[in-house]
This record gives C-alpha cells, sequence and structure tokens, in this order.
C-alpha cells in the first residue's frame, strides 16, 4: 500500500520554496509517495510567529539575498530576485488550489510556472491578471483561471488551509509533513530523503 | 600554496554549532585548508539583529527543538537538550580562545570536548568552574585553564572578535566565512563543499 502524500507547504515569496518546489516530486516519488501541494500566505503565518521577511533583518537581509541566489544556483536552478518582493501570493495561491481540481500534477504544473516566473525570469505574479497571463502561457486557459480565482469556494479553501497550515505549526517555506514529521527548509530534503528510506530515527 | 583558514564562527549555546564543529576540519583538509576557531556570543550579536533564541519564537520554538535531535542524529552524534539553556558561553569562549595559543588543534580539541559536554552528555559548562573541570576531563592542565579564562588579554580577545564578526556580517551559528563569502548553517556545509571545489558561482 502506498504510504500517505508528502503535505508540501510553500508561500511564492520564497525563494527556499521555489527550490522545493523544483525537487519535492522526485523525492516523493523515490519512495513511492505522491505531492499534495499547499500554497499558503507567510504574511499571515509571521502574524502568529512575529516573524517577518528575512530581506528585512538586520546583518541576517543582505545575507539573505545572496543565500537566495546561491542556493538556487547550487540545485541548478535559474535565479533572479523580483523587483518587487514581499509581494501578494494571494491570486497566485488561488490560481494553484483551482488548478490542483485537475489533480497533483495540475497543480505542480500552475505553481512552477508561477514560481518561474517570479524566481527565474523575475517577473511579477501579484494579482489576479498577472497570474492569468502567465498560467495562460504554461497552457492552462487563462479565463477559466481567472474564472477559478474568482471562486468564493477556491478563496475559502485558501483561508481554510492557511488557518489549517498554522494548526499543525508550519511557520515557513518550504514546510513538509512527512506522515505528521515536520521538515521546514529546502535544506531539510536531505533528511525526509533518509527519513523516508529508514522509517526514521 | 594552502589557501587562507576557514574563518569558523560559532556559540555553545548553538547544537547546530555542535554538528558544524564536528565537520568542519574534514571539510577544510578536504580541500587543502585550516580552520580558525572564532567562539563568539550570540547574545551580543542578537543585540543587533533582534533575533531571540530559536526556542522561544511561537510554532518555530517546538520545531527547532526536534529538528536539533533530528539533525545531530542524522549527521551521527549523540544528542541531549541540555537542562539549562541557554547558557553563558562566556567562560567556555575564552576557554577555547585560550587552548588557540596552542594552535588549531588544541582550539578544535578544546571546542569538541565543551559542545560534547553540552550536546552529547546534557550537562552544563556554564561559568569557569564547569568549564575548567571539562576541559580537565579532556586533557587540559584545570589551573592553567582557569588562569587563561581569567587573563585579561584572553578575555579582550574575544570582546574584540565578537565586535569584529558583527562588522563581518556574522549572525547566527554556525557560521562560516571561505574566502571572504559568508555561509551560515551546517546545513549549508554541502554548498561550502561545492564552493571550494569550484571556485564559487
Amino acid at each position: 500500500m502506498p504510504g500517505a502524500p508528502l503535505e508540501f507547504y510553500y508561500d511564492f515569496n520564497s525563494p527556499y520554496g521555489y527550490i522545493g518546489a523544483h525537487r519535492i516530486t522526485a523525492l516523493a516519488q523515490k519512495h513511492g509517495r505522491t505531492v499534495a501541494w499547499h500554497p499558503t500566505l507567510l504574511g499571515a503565518i509571521f502574524k502568529v510567529t512575529g516573524a517577518g521577511p528575512l530581506p528585512n533583518v538586520p546583518l541576517k537581509g543582505d545575507y539573505s539575498l545572496r543565500d537566495f541566489a546561491r542556493s538556487a544556483k547550487f540545485h541548478g536552478l535559474e535565479y533572479q530576485l523580483p523587483a518587487e518582493h514581499p509581494f501578494s501570493p494571494v491570486a497566485a495561491s488561488r490560481a494553484v488550489i483551482w488548478a490542483r481540481g485537475d489533480g497533483a500534477e495540475a497543480a505542480e504544473k500552475m505553481t512552477l510556472a508561477l514560481y518561474d516566473a517570479v524566481w527565474a525570469q523575475g517577473r511579477s505574479i501579484a494579482g489576479a491578471a498577472a497570474t492569468a497571463v502567465i498560467a495562460g502561457e504554461a497552457g492552462f486557459d487563462a479565463e477559466a483561471v481567472t474564472a477559478g480565482m474568482n471562486d468564493p469556494a477556491v478563496k475559502q479553501t485558501l483561508l481554510d488551509e492557511v488557518d489549517d497550515a498554522i494548526k499543525k505549526g508550519v511557520f515557513g517555506s518550504p514546510f513538509v509533513l512527512v506522515d505528521g514529521e515536520p521538515f521546514w527548509g529546502a535544506d531539510r530534503f536531505d533528511q525526509i530523503d533518509k527519513w523516508l528510506e529508514t522509517g526514521g530515527w
């Protein structure tokens, strides 16, 4: 019997989420797992934790910008700091939840299209119009995406999932729950790999 | 000509520093480098960054305790959360600076003895008396260590190095400067390895 999906939480503002999104499916498949895609809103989560965007923290801010670029390239990904950052990830997150109605592959395709637009190309995905354009370029029906982002059920699902994420202890991006075990950061994927292989330690 | 030493900064309160301290020499030697051991005081650094000890942050606190244990064991190290944490690392840091007078090997030996006492055995290293006992068990002359910790020059060197660390952008533990390039976290050692191999990217 295949195990439960890896619960993958990410915010489009997070370059580490961008790295994680490109790696999570291969990691899951290696262990016979699937991925549950959960776009989330760090802004809402930071209200609980009192944290703020990394680039605004003294000393840590300069470093984080450097680490964003270095880490993306270390993992073989293109990198560009978007002109607009942080930005509202609400529309983009809704687009993923809408796409997820067609399954995990569609959710992944939407996620990577939007993440690549921001972090490989430095484009804006703030707002429904920008999101629809990028979704259209990726092969989605832009009108259907726009309708989906405006669907009250999609909007409510996003809010419910953010609340649920906070209840489950999610406080950063990417964040992966593996059979309930929490892993924070693209730099914990090596531990997830060993955890799935060994059943934990 | 051998390259410059890896500048290794760490606070004894940091379990990730404990992991890093056990791995930095092998990493340096792999690339023909040595290690410059810089015990530092996160308490002073946090006054600049506004950060606080991880275990005190909402949501992140519970996770961090879990990640401390999981990460240490992932790297094959014993782990125990010390009863007293955070604690003053001043005496222990002075002991390392004193030992460093005999070279990097002595600094490493003192560092690992003190780190293992805290993070493998859960013992206290707060204060000169506790530090001298552990240093003595590790083969140092406990009386000489005590005199070293009280040496005004050793005390001043620690303060100067903390100021210098802040000037160089050090804000966490472990923190490694590789030919000026900053790497934060035991989870960046894979990037340091590739950086030293390739000359950067």
